[in-house]
């Protein structure tokens, strides 16, 4: 690390920049951290399965990108050496697709996490930033907004599989060390997003609002979730990585929108109108879940900025100018 | 189920017996619930890896073996056939042997167990009682007795893994009609214990003092445990089997114990003096767990009945009798 193809202002700053693994970088959330931590003079090293849709960068000096499978145990030990601190984006499944095959949810996420969590311990490596899911964790609330300290009842297997990582980070930080950032992130939207499934309800409303199609709604529409604008996810990130702390923090907007809100706001941002499919609820769809953030607000100094309005603004943006 | 080979006075109760598959039926506490099974006049099918310590026993007619492993899913499926319940004691590890290997815990453990849960729903057997463990899922205790609500930070891979098959059997009961109920057992001992490892301090400390051999603690003797006589844990198992609910219940004598005072009581049964080696603490070993158990006399109308001086005499005569 000798500062060169780092922007000059950022020369001054070198010893307090570090080498970040993010593993699942090329991912939608995965790729804003790396692009941030670019920004910020960070050296980054990149593990995805593939890098065809990645970005030119300004910063190629401080990048590398390892094509390999979060399973391959040699590539995560060779990509481990060397760094100060692992991101953790990696998941296989999404709640839907993972209560049809508990058993792969658990071997691809649970199984390959603890590996990893492993090899970190055997390499020296201490410090983790691991993603979980402040949507599926907590199953359905009995109190709103929710904190850290609400019961973890998941009704996906999805859910009890971050949990279970969880637990497992929580138990080497006690037993070995480790040193390890939870951020239970609520429903991420904003540009590169896919335009599938349920975790990008926003960003395939506003595809296929703007392409004229039906859009689909499971249930009546009243299901309430926080929805954070990528930004805020990515500046809660950098602010653990910056600080050097340890424990689970939910990040999220702390705000509730049901479905029928978000359709209204895209209506609002595109000018169109919806044509609104309604079809039979799912039973892993938990009915409300509103995040409380003042620990992570107070922990991390750091606030989510960008509103609903705003951030569905951003993405139509992109949507439509790329 | 005709009655036939029933003692007479069962005949007429026969409407109330259930077809009872036990996993795990042939371990210390797993044969004990067999018996009472069979006392009561239910039809027993019993999974074990092997058969040959097993006792002869008084109902033949209603007991039926099946030598398989637990991750045989057709063995699984098979022994499915036909039965109203299945109680869930299988374990491949122990607290001290699940963190050196917990990738292979979790293989053994929790995906037989959500592969044991899928199949018991697509047969439509929906009854199952599954024995956690007081002693780890709870971690080291914020308060004292610990009740059913208290948070659930394992520091031991073998806790985690139980939690998270508590936490698949809460998903299948909201999502697809399981019924499972949760007994979350303090530290058993009695009559036909092993005498060998962590979870069977008593058995093991009264085989080596009686045999004139130094008994080993792991730290000062101060950790405290909630230790529970077999009889009183199958009593618990039995009534959760007759009584048709479903929830989670903490199973213990409700009374703390240290190793210290394990040993004087051991002392004061054998009339012989302990010599003690103090070895090193163990990091997965937590401090102090009390159970309070309320819900489960309240839920269960069940009440551990045998005290620690009356176990260990019971205990003390098995070992020196058999």
């Amino acid at each position: 690390m000798d500062g060169k193809g780092l922007p000059f202002f950022l020369g001054r700053y070198k010893r307090f920049r570090m080498h970040v693994l993010v593993l699942g970088g090329t991912g939608f959330i995965g790729s804003h951290i790396v692009d941030a931590l670019l920004k910020s003079g960070h050296r980054v090293r990149v593990l995805g399965r593939t890098f065809k849709d990645v970005n030119e960068n300004e910063y190629p000096d401080l990048l590398e990108n390892i094509q390999a499978d979060f399973g391959d145990s040699n590539a995560i030990s060779k990509a481990l050496n060397g760094v100060d601190i692992v991101i953790h984006l990696v998941s296989t499944t999404v709640p839907s697709s993972s209560n049809l095959d508990p058993v792969a949810d658990i071997e691809s996420n649970l199984i390959n996490s603890v590996k990893l969590f492993n090899t970190m311990l055997k390499l020296g490596v201490k410090r983790i930033i691991y993603f979980s899911s402040g949507g599926t964790v907590y199953g359905n609330p009995v109190q709103t907004p929710i904190t850290e300290q609400h019961p973890t009842d998941p009704i996906s297997s999805y859910g009890i599989t971050k949990l279970a990582i969880e637990k497992h980070l929580f138990m080497q930080q006690k037993l070995n060390g480790l040193k390890p950032v939870i951020l239970r992130l609520s429903n991420p939207y904003g540009p590169r997003q896919g335009h599938f499934g349920s975790q990008g309800v926003i960003g395939t409303f506003l595809k296929q609002i703007i392409d004229g199609e039906a859009i689909k709604i499971w249930g009546d529409g009243s299901v309430i979730r926080d929805y954070i604008f990528i930004s805020d996810a990515v500046s809660a990130c950098i602010k653990s990585i910056d600080l050097d702390l340890i424990g689970t923090y939910n990040i999220g907007s702390g705000r509730g929108h049901s479905l029928l809100d978000i359709v209204n706001e895209i209506e609002h941002c595109t000018k169109r109108k919806a044509e609104i499919v309604f079809e039979k609820k799912r039973s892993y769809d938990v009915k409300e879940v509103v995040l409380d953030t003042t620990f992570a607000q107070n922990a991390l100094n750091w606030r989510p900025k960008c509103s609903l309005r705003e951030g569905i603004k951003l993405h139509y943006e992109w949507l439509t100018h790329k």
